[in-house]
């Protein structure tokens, strides 16, 4: 390697609320040199980087946003000099978080990377839910997709469906149409189906309902992205509303009850 | 409820390492007055919680395990006489862990419950293998799915494979040939697998090659439970071998070649 104290963190900073993180990832935060941060991550765990240079390199909104391969070269180019780059990504760094393509750049340059684990956003929604995302009397497994393919084709919802497992769906809340017509293909109408908008934050807010109404019903409670789609037999078990506590969002208890 | 300050909380300890664990499950520790445990989670876990009485109710080896009913039992008892019940698993609350049959014991008995997220081996698993669960070249997706079914049945293989995720498979190791042979009637047995054991802690290892030798070769090479197989075309992407840290385990680097 050419330098042998730099390297880069991938790091997953959870759905929100900086108490999610990890313990190794606050650690490496705290020890940071530079660090680069998605738009989708809590503003708060800067905060826990102080030594660090913050570089924000969000992807979304109406602005030009920083192109993937600067991101990659802005990591290479600071590892090089030495210095410990922490990535952060939301939810977990290994999924649907463009972490191979950061990963093969990386190795190419010789820069050591490390990998910290985060809850994602999807493991997040059942909590809030208080649902198993696999209660065994339902379900083997869940799968968690993501709405949108590389070539912006729609995923194969018959064969997900078919595969018989929780299904958790990011980044579908602007083609919840599709999603929703996509699974009723395969699924009956009354599959137990449930929004999360903000998991794992304290804004958090839930609808819950059947595959039939989850075209329409979220949409016209207020919900819309950032949010996770969960559909299937497992969603449907003791929907529970966790009390309010500090630190643990409530759900959205009315929007519940209406949708019951 | 019966009592206003009893409550129970479902914790995921993570893969193993205490390091892993989320901020607000560590201070959910600090402040139990009671902790079950699982067999899987790491003894070092209940040092997090020095107030604690430690109750180990473990349900695998030879000796008698304790059965579900009196876990839940357990639980409600302690919530019930106004303490704070921390009922802590392995990996997430909410993957492969019956939380949906505690959840329900719990509200039937009005105990509150909060929920507690944590980081499930599969994430852990594709850390130590330094790869994306879903490089969005080769899928859309992952799924988490146990080798077994509540009626000791098969699943279904053929419908896994054909959704075209990333196949991560818990609880598979005493059956792999049956899984390797499920999958091998949809898959190419050039596919890309891979088996990681104890990912998450000091002592992890891997194996990587393809899915025509998943039967055969980790076996060989020592590994057995508790294990997470992978499978897909996204692990076999850019296997990185990350360098030997403090606090993070490298895989077994020899294996990896061998299997290479």
């Amino acid at each position: 390697m050419t330098n042998p104290t730099g390297k880069v963190t991938l790091l997953g900073a959870g759905p929100g609320d900086p108490e999610l993180l990890t313990i190794r990832a606050a650690r490496r935060l705290a020890a940071a040199d530079v660090v680069l941060l998605d738009d989708l991550v809590d503003p708060a765990v800067a905060e826990l980087a102080p030594r660090a240079r913050i570089v924000r390199v969000g992807k979304r909104g109406g602005c030009r946003s920083t192109p993937q391969a600067f991101i990659e070269k802005l990591m290479r180019r600071y590892a090089l000099r030495g210095l410990h780059v922490v990535r952060v990504k939301g939810g977990d760094a290994l999924l649907f978080g463009r972490a191979g393509e950061e990963l093969a750049a990386l190795h190419a340059a010789g820069v050591p990377v490390e990998i910290v684990n985060g809850i994602s956003s999807g493991f997040a929604a059942a909590a809030e839910l208080g649902v198993s995302l696999t209660h065994r009397r339902h379900c083997q497994g869940v799968t968690f997709v993501t709405a949108h393919l590389q070539d912006h084709g729609e995923p194969d919802w018959a064969a997900l469906a078919a595969g018989g497992t929780t299904l958790v769906i990011y980044m579908g809340m602007s083609r919840i149409e599709r999603v929703a017509a996509g699974l009723l293909g395969t699924l009956p109408a009354a599959t137990p189906a449930a929004v999360v908008q903000w998991a794992g934050t304290a804004r958090a807010r839930a609808w819950h309902g059947a595959l039939g109404a989850l075209a329409t019903d979220p949409a016209a409670a207020g919900l819309g992205s950032p949010a996770v789609i969960l559909v299937g037999m497992a969603i449907g078990e003791a929907l529970a509303m966790l009390p309010p506590q500090a630190g643990q969002p409530a759900i959205d208890a009315e929007r519940l009850s209406d949708a019951a």
